[in-house]
């Protein structure tokens, strides 16, 4: 995003549980700041070293410890990158439970550490529910292992889920065992443009209905999202004509022509109810790719002309695409948006999963401006928290959101906070000055 | 289960989270013990007032708060009766998440304070991925307000998941949002009969493979279970014959004849594999009723001589049943089972949930007989720490287990925890004594 800028004197990376928590420890000793660092993948700055922190990078721990083919469950380091699971678990017939654009990159220690949601969540759940177990190391050196890989365990408070979404402020998670569920025989994309947000709730609705068990995925992109993409890449579109809306839908099931026949009854139906005004089925895997690559590859046609302003929002689904329509008036209506140099702003757009009511709202710029900003902030999370939605759906608080939690989080909540963040890292050393 | 007698000179039923609040405030203020009750059908003595505790009762705060019918987002108050819930969502086409036996007497508030697992865990998921919410009301009389209806939410640590299997030690639960799945058009149970605990096994995994996304149960009962059910109830059994194992599989799905044609291949195949001996497919409502009464049953008619010894464990698969043969074993060279009145045990049975690898090992007695005790603790709970299980599965710790949790969690597990409770707890109000 070019928004944070590093600045550290040491990067260490450690090979062990055991390495990581003498770096801790002396870390802890001496009152040295420390900054777990990922895939760096992360878009609030989390593991950004913003001031002088010591940075941990967990690269070298990317062993898979463990799979058990009968359960479904992985034990891996943290440093694992997020595809090389998934690769291993398809050779086993096993998905990985999570799936993100950043998939090449990111490290599943630090998805965990974020809570990340991704394109996936509406069908195999959040992190909370999956992960089993994490080992983590304290501030102080203590190495909390509760690695569990059993489904159920009622023994005692479910500590490991403060360090889900934690990101990196009590501890630094270590290991990771997660369930995985069975990879699906048969997988299928359509792809539909229409006319209003209207008719994409109903075609939400629809698939709900009528998809049910077999639903994977339901995003949602603006006209605007996939005229920057066409802009950006040249490619020929899915659809003839232009739509105000386009919408992904996955199916993955276990029987082909189950879902293949579950999958026409619901284009029929929402071409016959005229829900979409167009839509295509992709007929093979690359056309599946294709399809996802005007979902997945608008991030970074965005990027295309500078920076952009990223917001990562929930948004109770009837008003989700409002927020959107109300950031772009008020650009224009300041002069900010248009085609030439002189205005800062390219254009305005919204994204996102519409099955977990989260949208990415997206100002794509020629240069950072801070009376773009201005109009932006604090205008979003107002916009946001008079709705009871969230400032950040999935991708953490980080430094980006720090000054911003209590739009989303009352004041009890935010001192409960404190409290745990003081009881596990009184020296103030892991990520100081990020998160609340 | 006759284990835990209550002693208490007050019982307060507070009717909002106002009363509870003032409720804890003035037993904080005044250094009185309290214990949150619910729909006391817990099995661990967790919401027993087992020495002068103060009752609070949350049977009046049984209110349907909310429900959204695009998200299938769910908020009640925690006096909330499961079944009430369920009846409430079916006529939406919804279901809650969460089913066990105890559904007409439970609360929704005791069943994520425990961390209630039960029947449907395999397709659902478990409580840490389905709440979204949860309003509680700390020991010193703070509202936590919590009740988050966002799928999607990474704003700071995850602290109402303290609260989910919490036990009602560091605060009362007094409202619950959670996300609940659409409820499926087609249900079918099938009822099988097996040789020995390897064909189980690969029963389960040809249920996964094959059923995938419908399967909706995996259920285990032994033979003993079963003779005992018949016993008792001297109804008609399932299927001609006796069998070592029996199993009882259900699929939910959104396409009736789709369901059914998975459901008869699996069959084709099991049968024809001979993994299994015989078995018997629902016909109707009242058949599938009735096949699940042969597994929902056993609990009730085990306490049909006297008193049960009841053990709910997660183990490994491949050993899930070996605790069970190991226990009978001992008993029975230790003389202490048989059919006249002279011995104390009748029967030593295993059943639960096999997609969970959770074991529910019941030891029915005519009456509660230290021998039988000695001979059982810790036996069962070293047997579990030896294979790195879990002493409490779904159940909970409560009074029962507070004393055996090392066998299941470490010191710096149990440190942590003791953190946790002294933070929210300070002056060890809350259900004192249990838990931890």
């Amino acid at each position: 995003m070019r928004k944070y800028k590093g600045h550290t004197k040491l990067v260490v990376k450690p090979g062990s549980t055991e390495e990581v928590s003498k770096v801790l420890k002396y870390c802890n000793d001496n009152m040295l700041a420390a900054v777990p660092q990922g895939g760096n993948s992360g878009l609030v700055g989390g593991s950004v070293p913003v001031f002088d922190e010591i940075v941990i990078n967990m690269s070298r721990m990317n062993k898979i410890r463990d799979f058990d083919e009968v359960s479904g469950t992985l034990v891996v380091d943290a440093g694992c990158i997020l595809e090389v699971a998934d690769h291993f678990l398809a050779e086993k017939n096993y998905i990985f439970p999570l799936d993100l654009g950043a998939k090449g990159s990111c490290q599943i220690g630090g998805n965990v550490a974020t809570n990340a949601g991704g394109l996936r969540l509406l069908r195999y759940g959040s992190l909370h529910g999956n992960v089993l177990g994490i080992e983590a190391v304290l501030p102080d050196g203590t190495v909390m292992d509760d690695l569990s890989r059993l489904r159920k365990n009622n023994t005692g408070y479910d500590i490991k889920q403060l360090f889900i979404g934690g990101e990196g402020t009590i501890g630094i998670i270590t290991g990771v065992s997660i369930q995985c569920p069975q990879r699906s025989k048969a997988g299928n994309v359509a792809f539909f443009g229409l006319e209003n947000f209207e008719k994409v709730q109903q075609a939400f609705r629809a698939a709900k209905g009528q998809l049910s068990e077999i639903l994977s995925a339901f995003e949602l992109m603006d006209g605007q999202s996939q005229d920057l993409v066409h802009r950006v890449t040249d490619k020929k579109r899915p659809l003839e004509g232009q739509h105000p809306f386009y919408c992904l839908i996955e199916t993955s099931g276990s029987n082909p022509d189950h879902d293949s026949e579950k999958l026409e009854s619901f284009l029929e139906n929402v071409m016959g109810e005229e829900i979409v005004s167009d839509g295509v089925l992709a007929q093979d895997e690359t056309q599946i790719q294709s399809l996802w690559s005007w979902r997945e590859g608008i991030p970074e046609c965005l990027g295309h002309w500078g920076g952009v302003y990223k917001y990562d929002l929930s948004i109770p689904l009837p008003e989700l695409y409002k927020l959107v329509d109300d950031t772009r008036e008020r650009l224009t209506s300041a002069g900010l948006i248009g085609d030439d140099e002189k205005h800062p702003v390219v254009g305005v757009v919204g994204y996102g999963h519409m099955g977990d009511s989260n949208l990415h709202l997206n100002v794509a710029t020629r240069r950072f401006d801070k009376e773009v900003e201005n109009k932006l902030e604090p205008f979003v999370y107002e916009w946001i928290a008079k709705r009871n939605g969230s400032i950040s759906a999935e991708h953490g608080l980080g430094l980006a959101k720090k000054a911003f939690i209590e739009y989303s989080r009352s004041k009890t909540m935010i001192r409960l906070m404190k409290q745990i963040k003081e009881l596990y890292d009184p020296n103030g050393i892991m990520n100081p000055y990020k998160y609340i």
